[in-house]
C-alpha cells in the first residue's frame, strides 16, 4: 500500500493506522498539497512516521498546486501549520530525493503484487502518476479515496475539500478504469472524535495517545467554529481502514462524476445512487460505516505503535 | 393566496388542503406545464376542484415550457395522465379565459392586502409575473414554493424536479428579493404516504377519501419503482401547510443560488446552511418538519371537503 | 414593422431610417434597456421621433433588465444620457400606458398582414412576447436583429454587447423557429461613420442633418477612446435596411446558438458556417453588406424627414 | 530548441524548417497525441527526420491523450496515418526509450542555455512538464505555440483543433507565467499553400520537395472538403519561423484566457486584444504576417535540406 496525503489531523491519524495495523505494509507515503502547502505537509507525515517510531518507509514529496486552478488552504481547519495542536518538535528523517509519482512509480513496478493506493488529499499526484506514467495502471490494484460526498459538502454546499481542490484532477481519477472506492462525507461524518473518543486516545498513557488527543482537540474546535459541530469527523483513517477490513463500510457500485463546470458545484461528486443517468458505475461508494469496527482498529494501531516491544 | 401548480399526485392533496382549511382563502388557481404538459395539468387542477366541491375559484392556464430550454414532464412519476391512479372522470369547470400571469396580477392588484404565492411546480409563472408586471411585487407578501433540497435531488443527483425543469425560472425568483420559504425534498421525505396514512384516507368514507387514497397508491408504486422507496414522499401540500401554520416547518434564513452552468448539477439548489459564501441569506429553508402536524392538517382538510354541509 | 430598441446613438439612426423610408410602416416602437436604463432609452425614443416629426406612432416601454442576471449599461459608449452629443432638449410625445410586450401583441393581432419584428438592443422584450404571448408567433413574419457576430465581439472577445445583456432572451429568440435575421458585428463593422459621412450629414443642412452629426461625432469619440477606432460602426440602421431591401445584406443560413455557460464567453453567438456541428441552420446570418447602398437609404431616409412637404 | 508536435501535415513542414535553418538548434523532437494518435504521430516525426537526413535528434514519444477528456483525432484533415499523400515508406531510427517529458526535462537541463520550447499540437507534455517538473521552468526561455485564434475557429467555430483537443493543458500552460507566444489561425490563415506553393516545392526538383508538394496536395483536398477553402493555411512552421526571425510575425502583448466551461465554446482561446477585462497580459499575441518572408524561410530550408554538401 502506497499512501498519497496531505497532513492534517485526520491524515495523521490515518498515517498511524495504515504504520499501526500489522495487516497493511506501507511502502511508501507521498504528499501533495492541499490542507496545508507541501512543504508542510511533508513536514507533518514526516513527524506523524518518526512519532509513531516508523523508519525505513520513504516519504515523498509530490505536487504543490492543483492541476487546474490555484491552491487553496484549509488554514481555518488544521492551523498555520497544517497539524497544529499539539507539540510536534521532533528530529524527523530526510524527505527521498525523488517526486512523489516517481516514488509511486517505483513502488508500484518494484512490488511482487499490485498495489493498493490509499488517497488521503487532492488527487493531484494520483492524476498525474495515470497520466505520466499511464504503464503502471494494470499494477494498481485499487484506489481507495477519502473525498467527495453522497450527500452534502464541507467546502462548498456539494463540494468536499479534497475534490473541490484539484477536480480535474479527481475527474481523471474517477475516469480511469481502475477499481476504486470512495470513502465520502456521507460516511465520515459518522466517525465523530468525541470527548469520550478523545479520553480514550489520553488515557492510552502514551505520548501518542496524547498527542492524538491534542490533535483532535484542537480539531474539535475548528469543527465547532466553522460549522457549530461539536465533534469533528475523523476523515481519512477511514480510507485506511476500508483497506484493512473490507467489512468497515459498506459500499455500493454506482456512476459518480465530478462536476468541472458549475458556478457554485464546481468540484462535486455527483453520485447516481438511483441509476437515473445510465451512466456505468464506475466506484464503489461507501455508504456505510460500522462506526465501532473503526474506532477499534485505529485505536489498536494507536495503542500497538504506542508500546512498541 | 394563489396555488401555482402542476398537478401531479401531490399537487392534487395540496389543492386539497389550500380549498379544505378554513383560514385560508384561495383567490385563484394557476397551472404551468411540468408534472405533465399544460394541458393535462390544468384539467387535473379543475378536476381536483369539482371533486373538491369548490367552485368559484378561477383556475387559469400558464406557461405551457419552461423560461429557458425544452420541457420535460415526469410521466414515470405521474403517469400518463399526470393523475394517474383514480377514475376522474366528472364534469369540471371550464378554464379562465385568462393566462395564469395575467390572473396572478389581476389578482394581486385587486386584493385589498398582500397576496401569498404558494408554487408547486417549475417557477416559469411566477418568475414571468415578475419580469412582465415588475409593479406587483410589493403586494407579494411571500413566495413559499416547493422545490429543490439542501440534501440530494430526484430527478439528478442534487436536482429536484421543479427547479431542474426551469433553473432560469428559479433564479429571477429566489434573487427578486421577495420573502421567500422553501420547502424542499430534505423535508418532504419526511412526510411519507404509508400504508397506515392511505388507509386513514380511505377510512374517510368519501369518495374524495377514496381518490386520496388511489392516488397515493399509484404514487407509491411509481416511488418504489423509480427510487427503491416503499413510500412515496407526499412534497406540495407541505407549503400549504407552511401556509396555515408556520410552525409546521422549522425554517433558517441561508442563501440560496440556482446553479445554471453545471454540467451535472444544473438546477440543483446551493444552500449554504454554514454561511461560508460571505452571501446574504435569501430565502427561508425548511429545515424541519411536525410530520404529525401536517398529516392532521391534511388529512383534517379532506375529511372537511368530503362531508360539506 | 415593430422598432424594439434602446437609444443608443446608432438605434436613433436606424429609428430615422425605419420612419424616413416610405417602403416602410412603423406600428409602434417598444424600448427595452440596455444602452441605458430603461427610462432613459424610453425618452430617447421619443426625442429622436419628435426630431423627426412622426407623430401617430405609439412608444411603450418594456422590461427594465434582463431576464436572468443584472442590467450593465454601456454609458462608457452612449454616454450619461444614451444620447450624449447634440442638444436634443424638445417637446415630445407621451409613452403608452402599455407595457412593450402588451403594445407589440395587440400591434401584432391587430395587423391585417405578419409583421416583422426589428429588434436593435438585447431580446428581452421580444423573449417575453414569445413566452407570455406564444400565440402571437405565427403571425410573425421574422424576427430582424442586430446582435452577435460571426467573428469577434465588443462587450468581450467573443460577446457582443445587446446578446451579452440578456443570453437567456437571445437564447429563446433563436430557438423559436421564426424566421429570423442576424446582423452582427461582421457585417455592421463596415459602415462607418466616417469624417465624410459626417460631413454628409452636416451638409444637409437641416436640423435632423445636424443632430445625426452631432451623433456621430460622439459617437467617433467614444470608439477612438474605448477601441483605438477612428470609425465608428453604426450597427442598428442596417438591420432596418435589411428589411427595406433585403439586397442590402448577403446572408447565409446557419446554425446559431448562444453560449450562456462559458466562463469568458457568456452571450457569444456561435455561428456554424462550416457546419461542423451538425445542427440545423436556425438563423439567416449576414456575412456582407452593400455599404454604399445601405449609407444611401440612410442618408436619403435622414434628407426626406428633415424636409417634409 | 525543442519541438513539441503531431504530425500532421503542416508539422512535418515545420520539423523541415526547424532542422534545416541553420540558425536553429533543435536538441529534441517530442510527440503527442492530436491529428492522430501517439504511435501515428511518432512514427511520422521519425520519417520526416528521415527524409530530412537528419540523425542524432532524439524523438520522444508524450501522452496519448489529453489531460482531461478523450481523444479526437483529425482524421478528416490528415487521413488515417496522420500524414497521407506521399508515399513515406523509408527507414526511420528509434524512438528514444524515455517519455518525452523526461526528454524535455533532460535536454532542458543539460543545455547551457535557457531553451525555446515551441509546441505544435496539443499543449498535454508542456503541461505536463510544467506540474511534473516545475524546477524547469526558469530554464525555459519561452513557449512558442501554434494554437487557438483570436478570431474564429476551426473545429468549432471559435476553437482551434490544439487547444480543443486539450484545454486544461493549454490553460495550465497559459497561466504559467513563462514568456509565451501563440501563433493562432487569425495569421496562419495568411500562409496558404497556393498552386504556386505547390508547384515552388515540385520545382526544387529533390525528394523532399516533391513530399511538401504531395502533403500540400492532400492537405488542400481536405481543406477544401471540409472548409471549402481552395488553399490550405500552413499553420505550424510559422511557429518554427517565429523562432528563426521573430520579425515574421507582428505580436501585441495581451491577455489570453481559455474557456473550460463553455457548453458551445470550450478550448476558446479568449483573446482581450482591446483590454477591457483588466487581466493582465500573458502573451504575446501574434497578429500580423510577413508571408513572404515566411515562405522564404520554408523554401529555403527544404532546399537545403534536399541538397546536403
Amino acid at each position: 500500500m502506497i499512501v498519497d496525503c496531505d497532513p492534517g489531523h485526520d491524515d495523521a491519524l490515518a498515517l498511524l493506522l495504515a504504520v499501526g495495523d500489522p495487516r497493511l505494509r506501507v511502502l511508501g507515503v507521498t504528499t501533495v498539497a492541499g490542507n496545508q502547502t507541501l512543504d508542510k505537509t511533508t513536514r507533518n507525515a514526516l513527524r506523524m512516521l518518526a512519532l509513531a517510531g516508523v523508519d525505513g518507509v520513504p516519504v515523498a514529496a509530490g505536487c504543490d498546486r492543483p492541476l487546474v486552478g490555484e491552491l487553496t488552504v484549509a488554514e481555518n481547519i488544521h492551523g498555520a501549520s497544517g497539524l497544529d495542536g499539539p507539540d510536534l518538535d521532533l528530529p524527523v528523517a530526510e524527505v527521498a530525493d525523488v517526486h512523489a509519482v516517481e516514488l509511486m512509480r517505483r513502488l508500484i513496478v518494484e512490488s511482487a503484487e499490485p498495489v493498493t493506493l490509499v488517497a488521503l488529499g487532492p488527487l493531484t499526484n494520483v492524476a498525474l502518476l495515470l497520466r505520466r506514467h499511464p504503464e503502471v495502471a494494470p499494477r494498481v490494484r485499487r484506489v481507495v479515496f477519502m473525498g467527495g460526498s453522497t450527500e452534502r459538502g464541507n467546502t462548498t454546499p456539494y463540494g468536499e475539500f479534497n475534490i473541490v481542490t484539484d477536480p480535474e484532477a479527481a475527474d481523471i481519477v474517477l475516469r480511469s478504469g481502475l477499481p476504486i472506492t470512495m470513502i465520502g462525507l456521507n460516511v465520515t461524518h459518522q466517525a465523530l472524535a468525541t470527548e469520550q473518543i478523545i479520553a480514550e486516545f489520553r488515557g492510552l498513557g502514551t505520548r501518542l495517545g496524547t498527542v492524538c488527543a491534542e490533535l483532535m482537540t484542537f480539531f474539535a474546535s475548528a469543527y465547532l467554529r466553522e460549522f457549530g459541530l461539536p465533534h469533528p469527523p475523523v476523515h481519512d483513517p477511514i480510507a485506511v481502514a476500508a483497506v484493512i477490513d473490507a467489512s468497515v463500510v459498506r459500499t455500493v457500485a454506482a456512476p459518480v462524476a465530478v462536476e468541472l463546470t458549475g458556478t457554485y458545484t464546481r468540484g462535486a461528486t455527483v453520485v447516481d445512487l438511483h441509476h437515473r443517468t445510465g451512466a456505468a458505475p464506475n466506484v464503489d461508494v461507501a455508504v456505510g460505516l460500522d462506526v465501532d469496527a473503526f474506532w477499534d482498529l485505529l485505536m489498536t494501531a494507536v495503542r500497538r505503535l504506542g508500546a512498541p516491544a
